[in-house]
């Protein structure tokens, strides 16, 4: 199934995506829909019951981030294994972990809006959403408590992010991490099997990697992730980047004022988001 | 004026510390009274008419965190320039800042509890509990912005903080940062004046440290990281420790089962948390 937030008429609803359009669920968007546990047979009854007098109007419809209100959104750092060893690096032995916080997040189609960079840096991701709670869990554990994948883009101010040896003030600036468009469940997609991650500057390719050479797993991240801290529905778990950022070219390139970033899964669907910059603070200094 | 989050009767209550106990806030705990804009008049107002038939029951009354649901929990780095110039190092430029979640906090008096690490060390803070919503606010905004200070120890597996670059896994396991035991209000308390920041280990002093020295002042502190995110009421900010952590010391020191942890700013409180060691998950490997 495909699972969405969608704004249409108004006002925000969970809805689940089918050919003809969406068919609403009972919440205002997926972040409030997963807290039910039974939100995996309510969506599969919408579906088989299929009412398409209940579809929200189409030509209004907007996505939205499908999960806007996550208590935590944990990210992992190198995690293409082609791409590491294609570098000269040795594989980690664990994964490389920081954190953004749900005001990080945007909608799918939303501009990327930069007040204080202008290296901004882009980072096709696979995206987990976690549906069950869980705490110290297995990998098999950590499979089931999945809810589903969607494509986020981990956009990145490079020169906040070197100031100091942590990533973190550099990777949560409010609105810059695009997420959807869809929630795919996990019995669409399998990112052990592979799923091509790509991003695209003003069409140009400039990212293409696979999740079947992930050093860690969707499972064993979060698996990992379970030993040090509880994961709740609604959670989001970002999986890390491929080769090919700006920051890595020669000489480094980064995102232009009114450069379009698309991002792409296939089998989930594609983010695009106008770059604005609109850089109006001195560097601070002392 | 001296705000807390007590457990009273069975309820949480935020509430307001006075000589014979506390007086109940009409909120269930401070997380909660901040998102009132009117928080500060409501507070006084309680303490001027400072009725003693409405004081909670003392006896049974038990200090929680006083904030325990923040959406925004960030922590600074090195920041006190006597300790970073005694290690030879330069003063840094920018805030080194990593961030934990609502669910890293714990309680004022609760047993803090290793899970899978032996190498569990302190970090006394003082803490900033942000009273205003601000974005890109100036310091002078920030200033105002701020409702009250309090007492935190970044508790911290070192072993985990230095599996990768990033020390977010070593810092944000569940429950193991207390906070607490009161916010103190600004009008009270002012850390560029200098407030000693102390920590004990059964009893023996291993850190002292005094906020004049700090390097980025917490008015500072939080007009920077509302450069890039927006605060809310009842989001925190951790300020830094002072020298004299275990992994410094020659050989290092950490915190072994059973071991009492005091942590104290004079004029705020002292937090004390037994420390537990429960490590039965053997380390991951692949």
């Amino acid at each position: 199934m495909k699972l969405a937030t969608v704004e249409a008429g108004g006002q925000t609803h969970a809805a689940l995506q089918v050919a003809q359009g969406y068919l609403p669920l009972p919440a205002r968007n997926l972040s409030e829909f997963l807290q039910d546990t039974d939100w995996l047979s309510i969506a599969s009854t919408v579906l088989a019951e299929h009412r398409s007098d209940s579809l929200l109007p189409t030509a209004e419809a907007r996505l939205l981030n499908p999960v806007p209100a996550p208590a935590k959104v944990i990210c992992c750092g190198l995690n293409y294994a082609d791409h590491i060893l294609e570098m000269g690096r040795e594989l980690p032995l664990y994964p490389t972990l920081f954190a953004k916080f749900a005001d990080t997040l945007a909608d799918p189609g939303s501009e990327i809006i930069s007040t204080a960079s202008n290296n901004v840096d882009w980072e096709a991701e696979l995206a987990v959403v976690i549906g069950t709670k869980i705490t110290n869990a297995t990998e098999e554990e950590a499979t089931a408590a999945i809810a589903g994948y969607t494509v986020a883009n981990d956009v990145s101010m490079r020169d906040w992010q070197r100031r100091t040896l942590q990533w973190f003030q550099g990777k949560a600036f409010d609105g810059t991490t695009p997420l959807g468009p869809v929630l795919v469940t996990t019995d669409e997609l399998d990112p052990e099997s592979g799923l091509e991650v790509i991003c695209r500057v003003n069409g140009i390719e400039v990212q293409r990697g696979n999740t079947s050479t992930f050093v860690f797993s969707a499972a064993r991240l979060i698996s990992y992730i379970s030993e040090f801290t509880t994961l709740r529905p609604g959670d989001v778990v970002l999986t890390g980047t491929p080769g090919g950022v700006g920051m890595g070219m020669e000489p480094a390139r980064f995102l232009a004022d009114g450069d379009e970033l698309q991002t792409e899964i296939p089998g989930i669907g594609t983010l695009k988001n106008r770059v604005r910059l609109r850089v109006n603070t001195p560097i601070p200094s002392h």
